[in-house]
């Protein structure tokens, strides 16, 4: 049983121990990296050894906040987790380190993985936030790498300060950031402006897919393992395209199917008129309100059958298509 | 010949008239709206008449933050511009209000309004934020309405808070409309998160005109006015899609060539390497270094035979081609 503590406290065990070992989570990305380095440049402020470990390996566009990295060799005394809701999510390190994590760091509402103590803060947008304010309470002072790691993590899990979940608290770790030296505008082209020519091939595949059902009330993308190989896409990068098409104006419930072996991944994402995780529940999956994701088998005829029915019975439901 | 003022003369100016007409430029976007709304309302908070013109209707997605506008009548005794670099801008209203402005309020770089006052400041990233100077100064405290409308300036102008312009000070104003009740979750949806059906078809067409050329170093992309008409988009919505191919990996040099009467407006965006307003003089256009643009005559063929060279040549002296 996890116990749970708060900013000082994670502190205290900081200050406590040396030889950190840092976990990032698998497909790693902005949140996670930008939190685990700069805790690992925080501690290493303090005069401790620490390292930061990934099960994949961490991909050329976050270079910009880790530069080179050679991890140091030692044995970990201590292990902490950054932004892993789930022991899953551990990747190829879980043998090695389940059930071994002295603090878990995360602000994801359902995390479940049960390290000795648990800093774990729904209201934040980003893990990288709570990082800032350990940093801060550890008294060391935001140099241009630390400002810049949490400003990834920030920047990258708010889609740029857009979603909902900002609050005038985070921009004004943002602006704290910038002016500790954070590259805010390489930072942003980097992670926001630049995209591959074989995803910008795949954004093309993917709107000549597109298609429309009940009046334009739903849309629907769909991803063949075909195209994804071809183009050598790979898994991650397809994570924005579940959300494109409930960008449409008009949109209540937006679907995007990724081929997988012997069906479909569903994502679903909806306005509020519509409840994702209720409409995933019926195929046996889940998730939140305005996005959520199941696996149906079969193949692409046979999700149709079952799926869009699915999709008009909730519309209906919502008011939004006559009885 | 215009007389430079500072914030606090600004506001000395405005709290000495009444019946402020303020206005805003043509194809108004959200820092002119933005900016002519919160103007107006700290106006109307300090007893004033006050009322927002636009040459053009104001577009649908604003209303998030004018809600249903009607304004009042009365014969202006004193006229403001927002966000409005040049006459030209003022579009219908030019002949009306042409030399008789009172205070220019802007911050590009080129602003030739020869107001009798100017407030032009280029350092900060939207009009926005001069007017949040100028609320603030007022001794306006911001309400719902105005902190929206400020909030709606500094997002739209920046990307989102996405581009280098941004300062830590924008993120704190952000921060401070958030809590005086801006609904920045749902401006960002509105202005970020949703495009019409129509702009996704264009979207789709654009993409299948993508040509890459120089092993990848440049890429174009084509709209025709057969495109625009029959998809029914407008001028004005298309300005995103210039940025479309200098987002591209590996790209210096994004063209989007757009057809006009009897020619092609051609659009240039440049990285670091290469300067676009140079390459859009030579065919009697200019801009920015990143950012430039010019119009060529002739059809396809004649401005690709023109265009291409120009561009290899660029590419070859800022040595990134073999000479």
């Amino acid at each position: 049983m996890s116990k749970t503590i708060n900013i000082p406290g994670a502190c205290r065990l900081l200050r406590e121990h040396d030889d950190v070992l840092i976990l990032a989570h698998q497909k790693p990305d902005g949140d996670t990296l930008g939190s685990a380095f700069a805790l690992m440049w925080a501690l290493e402020a303090l005069g401790k050894r620490a390292r930061v470990e990934c099960s994949d390996p961490l991909p050329e566009n976050y270079r910009v906040i880790t530069g080179e990295y050679a991890p140091i060799a030692f044995t970990p005394r201590f292990v902490v987790s950054v932004d892993i809701a789930n022991p899953d999510l551990l990747g190829r390190l879980r043998e090695s380190w389940e059930g071994k994590i002295d603090l878990c760091i995360d602000h994801h509402q359902r995390n479940t993985m049960d390290a000795a103590h648990s800093l774990i803060d729904p209201t934040v947008p980003a893990t990288a936030e709570l990082v800032y304010q350990i940093v801060t309470e550890l008294g060391v002072s935001f140099d241009t790498r630390i400002a810049g790691a949490i400003f990834m993590g920030l920047a990258t899990d708010t889609g740029c300060f857009r979603y909902a979940s900002v609050t005038a608290g985070t921009h004004r770790i943002a602006a704290e950031m910038i002016e500790a030296g954070a590259r805010h505008g390489e930072i942003n082209r980097i992670m926001f402006d630049t995209r591959s020519r074989a995803l910008i091939e795949m954004d093309k595949l993917i709107l000549n897919t597109l298609e429309y059902h009940f009046g334009g009330l739903c849309a629907m993308v769909i991803i063949t393992r075909e195209a994804t190989g071809r183009l050598g896409v790979v898994d991650h990068e397809l994570d924005g395209v579940s959300a494109l098409p409930r960008r449409i104006q008009g949109v209540e419930v937006g679907l995007a199917l990724r081929e997988i072996e012997g069906g479909w991944r569903v994502s679903v994402r909806t306005r509020e008129s519509i409840d994702s995780s209720a409409l995933c529940a019926t195929f046996g999956g889940g998730g939140h309100k305005a996005a959520g994701g199941c696996t149906i088998h079969g193949d692409e005829q046979a999700v149709r059958k079952l799926l869009l029915p699915a999709v008009e019975d909730a519309l209906r439901n919502a008011g939004l298509l006559p009885q």
